[in-house]
């Protein structure tokens, strides 16, 4: 047996996300049903973590333990045959037994993408969010450094999920232009709650539309306990875009 | 009657390019439609220039002529409500009777677009062309410049079409980086030939493959009734960028 860790990216519009579930379209499910067709194994694919129904990936990590030998292009170009084209691996590498997608990730980069329209573009359709008008980013920049270092994150947690504790650090959190009508927030963090960065997202959406301030963000950061910030912003302009390990 | 004039942008993927044919889903023919559904008028809807099946259209101008008399909004938004999210009217404004979408271009900007991989990503399928390496820019700078001014461009145009002159003047021609594994080639002209760009970036994608030299543009661009440059680069990676008007 030998472990191969994979690097890939997805556009998440057409899946259930990634985690595998009954009855539905995930891309989890797709990847062990194009290892079984690769290998003929029946192969359980862990990666860094969920993400959810429409959330995209520029760089996604998971790892698999298999019988098969093959050449790495194999996991590479070959299951790629048998994945759809939304859906690629992009990278393959055999790894040490004792390495793990989920447990070893020290951080993780997700990136959302705002565009400014008073109407939907259909070249940004489920890749991006629009915004009515462009935000003082200067602004949204001083809100999100807020959420710097090391804090009890449950304020923007959605529930659903079984963690031991909801104190994260975050390394960064910046909103760049990229061109007149387009900018991203780019946030990282050794690791991120469940809606995490939708809701850290929303909250600074509805800062930008004068519907919170700061002080809103800082009181949910002090007392997690009885805030919660109910503003997810929506799936389709969330990408994981960068998985770091140790060495 | 009064003459609206249109932008739309549009992924080209899923039609057989802007210009209607028979038992073929086309741009045109879904923006007729829901025009169609609108007004209740047979509007026939003449654009900049069709775009070729696959090809894509940050901005696309069209003009329609009709006896409805809605808030202009209803040119936007409610032809929207017909559409599919991949084609998206962005503006609509009235003009006068005399403006002609095609026959008034003064200037069109097509936009290349590429990516660096060995393999595919899922992110960028069918919208950007992927090349194997990145090449030398400053290089293909050198090249591109060659189309810049006036030139017979009869060997960039793929047979097929019918006009009265193959000579065009280029205005830019220009390579760009956008990342460490993305770039741009950008193009303006007073007009464009069947397939110029293209074939343009066809022949530009050999030069970095060493398979062409400068020198078989320039033998094609003073010579072009004995050249004719085969390659034609994917639909997938080029984007209808602007269309200019006088005023």
């Amino acid at each position: 047996m030998r472990r191969i860790r994979l690097t890939l990216d997805y556009i998440g519009t057409s899946y259930a996300g990634w985690q595998i579930q009954p009855g539905k379209d995930t891309i989890e499910g797709r990847v062990e049903q194009a290892l079984f067709r690769l290998t003929g194994e029946e192969i359980k694919v862990v990666a860094s973590g969920r993400t959810d129904a429409g959330v995209h990936a520029l760089e996604q990590v998971a790892h698999f333990d298999t019988g098969t030998d093959f050449d790495l292009r194999a996991y590479t170009n070959g299951i790629n045959v048998f994945l759809p084209p939304d859906i690629r691996v992009t990278d393959a590498r055999v790894v040490p037994d004792t390495f793990h997608a989920r447990f070893d990730a020290k951080r993780k980069t997700y990136e959302y993408r705002f565009y400014v329209s008073k109407v939907d573009r259909a070249v940004l359709y489920n890749r991006a969010h629009r915004l009515q008008s462009m935000p003082d980013l200067t602004a949204l920049n001083e809100a999100a450094a807020l959420f710097v270092g090391e804090h009890d994150f449950a304020a923007f947690m959605s529930s659903g999920s079984d963690v031991k504790t909801t104190v994260r650090t975050v390394y960064s959190a910046l909103f760049a232009a990229q061109s007149e009508s387009e900018f991203t927030f780019e946030v990282s963090a050794n690791g991120f709650l469940y809606n995490m960065v939708r809701k850290m997202v929303g909250a600074l959406i509805k800062i930008s539309e004068n519907k919170l301030t700061s002080a809103d963000i800082s009181r949910a950061l002090a007392d997690p306990a009885s805030t919660n910030l109910p503003y997810v912003a929506p799936a389709c302009g969330l990408y994981l875009k960068r998985v770091e390990y140790e060495n």
